[in-house]
C-alpha cells in the first residue's frame, strides 16, 4: 500500500505499526501516545475511540493487546486514511473505523450498543471556540478547538457508550481541570485516576490524563507525575520506552 | 515563658519562631508548613487562618513577612497555647488569636469584617466522619475528622471572609479533589493554582495544595510537583529549606 499525494507513512514506534498521515491534516502527537498508555487495557477489553482521527489510538491499543477497538471519526478523509492504516497493519479483525458523529448516539446505535464498551477513550479538542488562535485549515482547527464537540458533549457520549463499571480515559488541559471533573461526575463518570504531565520536573503541567469509572464511588488517586523530558531535552526513560522497539501483540 | 505541664516548646525552623505544643493535642505537621509556604503573601496582606490550632500557620506567615494574621480556634486550650506562642515570639502586633467557631460568621463579625481578608488559609480536618479510624482523644480527632467543620463549611466560611479578588489557600487530600474544586467553584472561590505533594517522585500524591480566587475567572495552573523526600529518605532540597535557618522578618 502506497501513500496518496500529500501523505506519508510514519512508524508508531520502532518496528511497530505504521500509520498514514497527511500534510494538511492534524498529525498525531505525544498526547495520543501518552493517553493510549495511560488507559487501562485488558486482553478481553473492547474500546471505543471518540474522534479517532488517523486512528493512532486504536493502533496503539491494538499494540497493547486489546481485543477490539471501534474508532469513530467525522472527517471522511481521515476515516479513509485510518481504514487504510488498519489494512496496512493487517488489523481489520481488531479495529474498525466508523464514519459518523459520536454526538449522534442514535445514528450509531445500530453499530454500537449503548453501555457496551469496557473503555471509552478520547483525545478531544482542548480549547473552547474563541480561545486562542484558530488554524486556518478547518480540519486542523477542528482537532484543536471545540468546533465539532465541546467537553460536555464528549463526556456525554462517553457516558452513553461506557459499560457500568467501565472506564473513560481522556487527555486534556490542566487549566480546565475543574470543568473536567465536574462534567464527568455529573455525567456519572466518577473521576478515579489523574496523572499530571509536566514537560520538565520544575515546569507546570501542560497535559492532564484522567480516568473516570461509570457508576464509580467518589475517591481519586493522583498518580506520580509523568515527566516528559530530561533536563538535557531528551525524552525521559518512561516516554522513550513508548517509542522504543517492542513486541507487537500477535 | 515556661511550658506548662504536658507542654514543650518546639522551633518552627532553625533560629526562628518557637511554638508551644502539648502532648495531648494535635502537633503541627509538614502539611501546615507546606501550606504556609504555598500561600501567596505580600508585605501588606492581611490573613485569616481558619482553625489555627497552636497557631503554627500565623507564625509561619509572620516569618514570611505578612502584615497581620487573625487565627480563629474553637478549642480554648489551643487558643491559650497559641496566644502564649504569639507572646513568646513578641508578635502581638502582627498576630491575634480569637476564640470562636469560624462557621458562626455572625458572631465573629464585630471583630472581622466580611470580605476583609486578602488571604484566608485553612488546614482543615481531612476525613468525613465515619471514614477511617478516629483518634480517641477528641481534640486530635477534631483535627483529623470533620467533627467540627465539613469541607463545605470551611469553604463557605472562606468565601465569606475573603476580599473580592482575594485568595483562599488550603491543604487537603488528593482523593477529595473533585469535591474540593466543585465546592470552591460553587462558593465563588475559583480554583486557580494546584500543587500536588508526593512523598517520592514515583509515589501517588498524598497531599494537595490548592488556591482559589474570589470572583476569579476559570483557568487553573497545575504547578510543578512538590516532592517531599529524596530516594534515600532525607527531605528534598525544597522541603529542607523550609526547616533551615533563615531570616525572620523584623
Amino acid at each position: 500500500m502506497k501513500p496518496l499525494p500529500g501523505e506519508r507513512i510514519d512508524e508508531l514506534f520502532q518496528d511497530g505499526y505504521r500509520i498514514f498521515q497527511h500534510e494538511a491534516e492534524f498529525a498525531f502527537s505525544l498526547d495520543a501516545v501518552l493517553l493510549a498508555h495511560f488507559a487501562y487495557v485488558r486482553p478481553d477489553s473492547t474500546a471505543i475511540d471518540l474522534g479517532t482521527g488517523t486512528g493512532v489510538i486504536p493502533l496503539l491499543l491494538a499494540s497493547r493487546g486489546i481485543a477490539f477497538v471501534t474508532g469513530i471519526e467525522l472527517n471522511r478523509h481521515l476515516v479513509d486514511m485510518a481504514q487504510r492504516s488498519v489494512a496496512l497493519n493487517e488489523l481489520t479483525e481488531k479495529i474498525r473505523i466508523l464514519a459518523g458523529d459520536y454526538r449522534d448516539m442514535r445514528a450509531l446505535l445500530p453499530k454500537i450498543g449503548a453501555g457496551s464498551a469496557d473503555l471509552v477513550i478520547a483525545n478531544p479538542p482542548y480549547r473552547p471556540v474563541g480561545a486562542g488562535k484558530q488554524n486556518s485549515l478547518h480540519t486542523v482547527a477542528a482537532a484543536r478547538h471545540e468546533l465539532t464537540a465541546s467537553l460536555a458533549e464528549v463526556v456525554k457520549a462517553a457516558a452513553f457508550w461506557t459499560k457500568y463499571r467501565g472506564r473513560f480515559a481522556m487527555v486534556h488541559l490542566p487549566e480546565r481541570l475543574t470543568e473536567i471533573v465536574t462534567t464527568m461526575r455529573q455525567a456519572g463518570l466518577e473521576p478515579k485516576r489523574i496523572r499530571m504531565v509536566h514537560p520538565l520536573p520544575d515546569k507546570p503541567a501542560n497535559l492532564l490524563l484522567i480516568e473516570g469509572v461509570r457508576g464509580g464511588k467518589a475517591g481519586l488517586t493522583v498518580l506520580p507525575p509523568l515527566i516528559v523530558h530530561q533536563p538535557g531535552g531528551d525524552y525521559s526513560a518512561e516516554v522513550a520506552a513508548y517509542y522504543a522497539k517492542r513486541e507487537v501483540a500477535p
